[in-house]
């Protein structure tokens, strides 16, 4: 019996979105890098190669230390590179063919100075997300990084890296459509202008959105999503996929009910979920949908029914009338996370029908 | 060298508001039963003795069992009993005294029945904040508890436990003041109501901000704060500390510096600090507040600066022009968290002068 909050993975849903991603970029034409970050787990990892998978993308040191330790030899570490860590950078490009993410001068001295090992660079480009990166248009910022890092031995200029993190805040396939576009344009532009001193680059992209929901993918030549192994219901709010592909739920204890409010308490808070939430069509928060807990995976979401709020370790549904009338204090019920590499980082592990699956 | 992401502890701020909330208790008359679900450490946790604390409450089953084993034998767990969960409940119980939280006839009657070791058992009372909890008018209600209690011969009730969570929306000390005297009226008719029929019995109370803001605790005879060992941005902008009195701080790395829009990339995101934000005096999320790091702790806030954003490994900082000119890639940042009890828990340790402190 389940009696403490755990994630459980839905295996064949799971697989199911691992396929359709690898299909739909062996269709569309770029080379497929998915990212690990939201499964960080190396035998759901080890899935990926049934579909000729052979690099990867990770989102920090010791998240590439931990796949490189798990038999992956190519990866791609996609934030800028933090120069205070060359130790363990260096470490992990001895025995692996190892990306770094660049964005300004002083990283570019510091690895080229500081790394024993040879290494891979992208440069992140910006097309919009204004998280990081150089701006997509500033040819001359490039050019410099470009003469800069070609100073190095030890380091190999790779292509150019961008997150079109905005289509997280969209809604809609149009919303999506129209950033994407956007962001193909900038790339298409900055192909254009290398190519010529460059040959060929890799121009590498990766939101889960974007590549759950468009064809085509213009001058990119590598897809790296990761959220979309999973899903989420921030993805499903946005149209990227659909409430049935979310392939994990938080299985949650109820703790009370309380129908003079239509409100029902679970253990299942911040701890376990986070304190991320997704913005329903009426501009609710939503930290995530309640669904019942079956014998062999979960149901449906609960009509009507959202996670109106977390602390630390409570969580409060509001419910509509069929949850309220029918769940009781000591069932279990499951929560589709409103963002599952969160809760996944949090939960450090999954439990499936066949067993527990364990994560960095 | 820190280089990476590590959750910076300064003992002396950490000391001198334990001592603020023994004495506050102390002067004030209630006894003092920390909460220690914020820092989850048996070495802080240990610090409290001094100050002549004896019992202590935690937010989950897990926590009561590290804090038993670590040598505290009265704890208050304050969630409703998860009855799925009662043979860890049980063990816990064979060894120490233990309380648990009750809101329901469906956990009095799983308690009475599947505990095979008494333990205490505390009303949830609910005085206007919604998360769980009996109404506190609701009198009918709490009879009817307190004669199922009174079946069981393994269940001592011990009182009222309440959590006026509301303060935590609150701004400054009159909004605090005002949610405060609400819930004493509450708390006093209840007391006078009970009296007669019970004797002597508790009145445990705990948010922080009424706690470190007030002096009149009325009919409450416990204070179960928590968050104050550390405080937070949070509490800052309520008023309940000042931002002097934080003692955690995340030693965060510069990525990247983008002076043409004032702002600064560190590595420390959702999975270092969490997603949870405070809210400023113009109604900006902040999801913490940068100050320099110093040889020996560190320094007061960076003027106009704040932590925008947080992805899962990435923080963006709104830089003010002293912090954008002087702060440069590769140099290490602190950030007081919005939300300290979410960092210390995704953290799970410390880094302080004297060397690393282990948490649960």
């Amino acid at each position: 019996m389940i009696s403490e909050p755990v994630l459980l993975l839905d295996r064949e849903k799971c697989m199911g979105n691992i396929k359709f991603m690898a299909e739909k970029a062996a269709k569309a034409g770029p080379d497929f890098r998915p990212h690990f970050k939201t499964h960080r787990s190396a035998e759901i990892g080890s899935w990926f190669r049934n579909f000729g998978v052979t690099k990867i993308a990770v989102s920090s040191t010791d998240m590439a230390a931990y796949f490189a330790a798990n038999g992956w030899d190519d990866i791609t570490t996609t934030i800028p590179l933090n120069i205070r860590n060359l130790e363990k950078v260096d470490k992990i490009a001895a025995g692996i063919n190892l990306n770094i993410d660049i964005v300004n001068q002083e990283a570019i001295d510091a690895a080229g100075k500081g790394l024993r090992n040879g290494t891979g660079v992208f440069i992140e480009i910006d097309t919009g997300h204004h998280r990081t990166g150089i701006d997509a248009g500033d040819f001359a910022g490039i050019e410099k990084l470009l003469t800069k890092i070609d100073r190095y031995t030890n380091l190999t200029f790779k292509g150019f890296l961008t997150h079109s993190g905005h289509t997280y805040s969209a809604h809609g396939f149009d919303e999506v459509a129209l950033i994407h576009r956007q962001a193909l344009e900038k790339l298409s532009r900055l192909k254009e202008y290398f190519t010529g001193r460059l040959g060929y680059f890799v121009i590498s992209t990766g939101d889960t959105p974007s590549c759950s929901l468009m064809d085509d993918f213009g001058p990119v030549n590598e897809l790296r999503p990761g959220n979309f192994v999973f899903y989420d219901v921030m993805q499903y709010y946005i149209g990227a996929c659909s409430a049935g592909d979310i392939a994990v739920a938080l299985a949650s204890p109820v703790l009370a009910v309380h129908p003079e409010r239509n409100e029902i308490l679970i253990e299942g808070g911040a701890v376990h979920l986070s304190k991320d939430f997704a913005t329903d069509r009426n501009g609710q928060k939503v930290f995530g949908l309640p669904v019942p807990v079956l014998d062999n995976g979960w149901g449906e979401p609960y009509r009507d029914s959202y996670l109106k709020s977390v602390s630390q370790e409570h969580g409060v549904i509001s419910a509509g009338s069929e949850m309220i009338n029918n769940v009781k204090p000591g069932e279990l019920i499951g929560i589709l996370p409103a963002h599952s590499c969160l809760a996944a980082n949090l939960m450090k592990g999954y439990l499936t029908n066949n067993g527990k699956i364990d994560a960095l």
